[in-house]
């Protein structure tokens, strides 16, 4: 059986062991806390599911254009004037199936076999398995708690090299759920500009913050890669859609490559997906934003007193990362035996990275407060 | 403005800018017959949409795993049983956000950088691009009416290199409708096997097969990787769903690349796609089949009558692939003045290959009879 190399670098998600595991231990008959689960718990709204529906009665089954309907992209474009304030010309966004396939295609338009992509360490998994998939290099660029685990603008010069391509970062970032500054984008851009690179910026979390508002790069700049997704803030995970937004010279670059490796995204999710922006979904969305918050000002003080280490609080998406230190300085066996022995669910930190994960694990507030309290009682019991 | 190489070399698809065109025509009140269009006209059958619908009432949102909903994959095994005889196990079969999806699991699961990949040429566009993408080399077979437009075995062990990694087959093939005996599957299998490569088989139009019934790969070996889609004969193109059926000692990269790449398909088109298979939405398919038969039937002699030479009748698909030189030796400009002057929209071979492109184009027959006669017409009249 021959594979291709990549298959040797490309790594699959740990924690989908631990999840088989929990889910074997559940058909069991065990009681399982999830906290490993990077989406949202909540079923979409409703406007959006009755549009949805809506959609298919109206025999909306066909293929969109690659690059999305027009509609959905000048609604995107409204949105972006309507939340942050910026002018956005609907010919650059791009809809994808989902920000997989967003990253995919900046991924593909950029890097050469050989070429460097800079991110933070930890960060997405998938980032570097994008890039290894064209014969790239990822390069992590260590982060901590002392700069809100996102880079320094030092860290980014430092780190870039002449194979250097571009930087891609995550505001608000998984699995540290911390943001980046307008100043830091500018920052980043500045560098990336004048190494003649590309700066990607991933805001699929945005929308989840819970302290002050988040910046978006389109602010700084028209030249930036903006990827953001209706899975998490929007809460449509299932329906597979997310969006682009690329500087214009790129814009046809990647109709061609969108056409060839996906055809078009999901046609009844870009109908649904119209109606998410107006009011009555975003009531809706707002309020769930309000509970992830309440999870998370029960859950980090919770945890910091069992005696995990959360040195930053994190300003949006639904995790805290925190240092386990005092309990392991293996996180992939803390977890397992946290599954087995407490009946709670995590994610190690080796899915993240290769700084420092054997003493990080991620823990996500993406089911009920209930069930949170019920796991953070099973984790003082068991740890305390 | 710095592009990856690879943007070089995958090209958009030529039809896209004729179909810009009709549409701008059409704007202008003019009157086109679409005749270049690669979707069935038919909305999903009802039943489908109705399970569609049901899956959101339900509130089916969230992701399913990244190789599908296990009850989908064993219903597709279930097909091959009923439809072909064939015996498959469930775990093979891994569901994908539409057949492009597929392809790209496969070519990046097997070849390097470097690597070649067989495909008949004319073939279908994105094939060659999907080798691009990983740095690979697709390696066109020039075919022919003699072979009824596949690769002989002979073609295919000239054309096999030690850096030959695969043959990708298409069967019904586009454009050209043909398709491959389990005979030649046989033959493809013993060769690929021999020289510790893999064989592909995009199964894509199966289903919509007109005389007789299509052989399968999986009726071969087990070691075939089988592509199949939701999109052509169960009219769904718009739900992006498709299948692979993998070889036992791939499904664990493949599954570990699809979570990468993809996360998952899009869970409401998995739970309509269980409707599919059901007695009352292949009734209304197979009435659909016997109509794009008899569009076939009517524009086959309609079209060699004006004097386009179409030496093989298709088997399948919804194409007829047309040799043009009695008209022009440069087939891109005819199709833009067939468009323009005679209101006759359709693909210029360039969209298939290096074989030929200026004396081939390719009509659709995925529009009503009433405007394949009124196209017929306009083509008499423009061009006899």
């Amino acid at each position: 059986m021959q594979q291709a190399d990549r298959m040797q670098l490309i790594q699959p998600f740990h924690v989908m062991a631990l999840l088989a595991r929990a889910r074997e231990l559940e058909a069991q008959g065990r009681s399982i806390v999830h906290m490993e689960i990077g989406e949202p718990d909540f079923v979409t709204p409703q406007p959006v599911i009755d549009a949805g529906i809506q959609a298919l009665r109206d025999g909306h089954t066909h293929y969109t254009p690659a690059v999305g309907m027009f509609a959905l992209r000048e609604r995107i474009a409204a949105f972006y004037r309507e939340r942050y304030g910026v002018t956005l010309d609907p010919q650059r966004v791009v809809i994808t199936p989902g920000a997989s396939a967003a990253l995919q295609l900046v991924m593909a338009v950029l890097v050469n076999a050989g070429d460097e992509v800079l991110m933070a360490d930890p960060g997405y998994p998938c980032n570097r398995n994008f890039v290894y998939l064209l014969g790239g290099r990822p390069v992590g660029i260590p982060v901590g708690a002392a700069s809100v685990y996102q880079p320094t603008a030092k860290q980014v010069s430092d780190y870039w090299s002449d194979a250097t391509k571009a930087l891609l970062v995550a505001s608000p970032s998984n699995p540290t759920g911390t943001l980046l500054s307008e100043q830091t984008l500018r920052d980043y851009h500045a560098i990336t500009a004048a190494q003649g690179g590309s700066l990607i910026v991933d805001e699929i979390y945005h929308g989840l913050v819970y302290d002050g508002q988040a910046a978006t790069a389109l602010a700084v700049s028209e030249d930036i890669f903006v990827i953001n997704s209706f899975s998490k803030y929007f809460g449509m995970t299932g329906w597979r859609l997310g969006w682009l937004i690329a500087p214009h010279a790129h814009v046809s670059a990647i109709d061609k490559l969108a056409q060839n490796l996906f055809l078009a995204a999901p046609t009844m999710a870009q109908h649904a997906a119209l109606q998410a922006f107006d009011e009555d979904s975003i009531s809706i969305l707002e309020a769930r934003r309000r509970e992830f918050q309440q999870r998370r000002d029960f859950l980090l003080p919770a945890l910091r007193e069992i005696g995990f280490d959360i040195p930053v609080i994190p300003d949006g998406a639904f995790y805290l990362y925190a240092n386990c230190s005092r309990f392991t300085t293996d996180s992939y066996s803390f977890s397992s035996r946290l599954l087995e022995e407490a009946g709670v669910a995590i994610t190690p930190g080796i899915d993240f990275g290769i700084n420092k994960p054997e003493t990080h694990v991620r823990f996500a507030y993406t089911t009920s407060m209930e069930n949170l309290q019920e796991g953070v009682q099973r984790l003082r019991a068991y740890l305390t």
